[in-house]
């Protein structure tokens, strides 16, 4: 997410202590949060999301940042997640890099940045996080935990670390762990990073370019895996493209797909940090919700859920739908009103950012 | 393809003239092929091969060479293609650095490696290339054309230049264009390698390890499309590597996934020359069957096929099952005989390669 606008909603909170993390601990870390939609009295109607990899807590424009938020056209007044009735907080994830603590903070034991001194992370953690920042807002049981992709993931954690504080589970275009395939991809894209000469094993300097090659590839890798053949082939099909300079070699863009591509890597460039990403990136592959009990049948049998609603689509590759109708099968046995929604959106795993059509009235129907 | 073998039954034929491609023209060519199996009288037992990107001539084991061929399992006597029956050639595609000359070979008219002087490569020109071959030898009518990948695509534009050389019309995993997301795959691959500084604009030194880090990452990148995301949930799961040194950052190899592309990227790197490999994969994208005539059903009009069988695998996303069949489909105004075999291999677009049981009968009953 770029991080150009002039004015912020944001809010930060630090710890006065130490945090503990699965694999270590860092000292009074600070999260970043934004929240839209008043609470109310009984303080019970607030949801909290979790963001995927690289999204900032601005989820939605408010009158402190009228600038478009990542879920703009989800959540606001009279909107899906509405902000007449909810008070919508989301977090920057810990170990992301805008405003919550990361490897691109400065340790306060050291007065140094983290880079690769920071503990390993896990999904667990950025869950516990979010129960603190609870904590600190004065709200106890949530209305509903919500989050996509990675913050499905996300969500389902806290869920399960924290059962009497969710009575609502929404979880999109995720999964209850990561299947090899994934693994693969995202292990394929740090290594890209890596092996970036200007990574320098995670010393390149702050702030500055970094791995910017291994950042562009990387992108690119992710490009490709969040959205589908069949969008492309709609879209592009073999158009070639005309606006790009002459290539220096006869491995140039030729094709309207390449040119998209470069694009959107461009964008990306310079707007996130590369060790947070290797951090985040890592701590999907991770995640396995059998962890808490021992299988998935364990794990969710912790949960305290009036509901849950699992949305997936048919075209989502990263997070194939197989994997989501297990979730939702496995979440029917221990809670009562289980909804699964199978959407057949052409733009892979990316939908819930881009087909509205289908993604507001199937988000609406649960809120 | 390693080349490590001591004994070889490569034979090679240098053109004495120059040979025009689609976009330029090079000096006197050489091309390297084997043969299995016995020419018959009447010099219509012929069955010509074309390769994927990646393997050499060596097809399969004879007495010249008794190593392992790339599809030893298909290619022998009492084999789905039978030796006792067919005169099997397979050539080294033009382009490639397995003996037929491409960017790594030494330009005649300049006494020095081609390198990014080679003229941008297509298909057609390596399909071309295959019936220079077969004039040397003095084969005119081929039994069958057949290509699995790269080489189906091949052999189409082959069925297509010369379709009265023509009888029957055999393609593997493969398509009659390529789509945007194999491009966009390809296409990020390609930018692996040439943003290498080792790559130095092709001009690395040769022999040497070029630049090694983007064949690693291209490499990887080409495993994780050559397979299937259910091979990988069935083979490996969430297993942890064992076998592995202690990775020297956090983000080193933890899973088996892992360490299996990992011991395939150390394989390949030093095999395939980094230039050859760029144009291959060009050649790949640029190809659209279309081309000959304006639409693949005009394309489609010129064969003169007796017979034509399609094969495509459920789980292949590189090649999809729906393209092929829109090939078979399109064969079928032409061809009075076309079959279409949709296999439920597992293996993704490599099961040609591995999935015997599902292939060997479905290719021998074409033979």
């Amino acid at each position: 997410m770029p991080e150009h606008r002039t004015a912020t909603a944001r809010q930060s909170f630090t710890l006065p202590d130490r945090f503990a993390m699965r694999r270590g601990e860092i000292e009074i870390p600070t999260l970043a949060y934004e929240t839209v939609g008043r609470l109310n009295q009984g303080r019970d109607n607030a949801v909290l999301v979790f963001t995927g990899l690289s999204p900032s807590a601005h989820i939605a424009s408010s009158v402190a940042d009228p600038s478009s938020g990542w879920w703009e056209d989800m959540v606001g007044p009279d909107k899906p997640i509405d902000t007449n009735r909810y008070h919508v907080i989301c977090m920057n994830s810990l170990g992301s890099c805008f405003g919550s603590t990361g490897p691109a903070s400065i340790d306060p034991a050291t007065n140094r940045t983290y880079r690769l001194t920071f503990p390993v992370l896990s999904l667990e953690d950025i869950a516990a996080a979010g129960a603190v920042l609870l904590d600190q807002l004065g709200i106890g049981r949530l209305a509903a935990v919500v989050g996509a992709s990675m913050g499905g993931m996300t969500a389902l954690a806290f869920a399960m670390l924290h059962p009497e504080r969710t009575a609502a589970l929404l979880t999109i275009s995720s999964a209850a762990r990561s299947l090899p395939f994934s693994i693969a991809l995202r292990s394929l894209q740090r290594e890209m990073i890596r092996r970036d000469p200007e990574w320098k094993n995670g010393d390149y300097q702050i702030p500055g370019p970094g791995p910017a090659t291994g950042m562009r590839l990387a992108r690119k890798l992710g490009m490709i895996t969040y959205r589908s053949a069949e969008e492309w082939e709609t879209r592009f099909g073999r158009e070639r493209a005309t606006d790009e300079s002459p290539a220096n070699s006869p491995f140039g863009i030729d094709f309207e797909i390449e040119s998209y591509l470069e694009a959107h890597a461009r964008k990306f460039i310079g707007t996130f940090d590369a060790n947070c990403y290797l951090y985040l990136s890592r701590a999907m592959d991770l995640f396995d919700a059998a962890d808490h009990g021992g299988s998935l049948k364990q794990a969710l049998e912790r949960m305290r859920l009036d509901r849950a609603m699992v949305i997936g689509v048919e075209t989502d590759f990263l997070f194939p739908i197989h994997q989501q109708e297990e979730l939702a099968q496995g979440l029917k046995t221990y809670v009562k009103d289980v909804r699964f929604a199978r959407l057949d959106s052409m733009q892979g795993h990316d939908s819930f950012l881009v087909d509205m059509d289908r993604f507001r009235p199937a988000i609406a129907s649960f809120f």
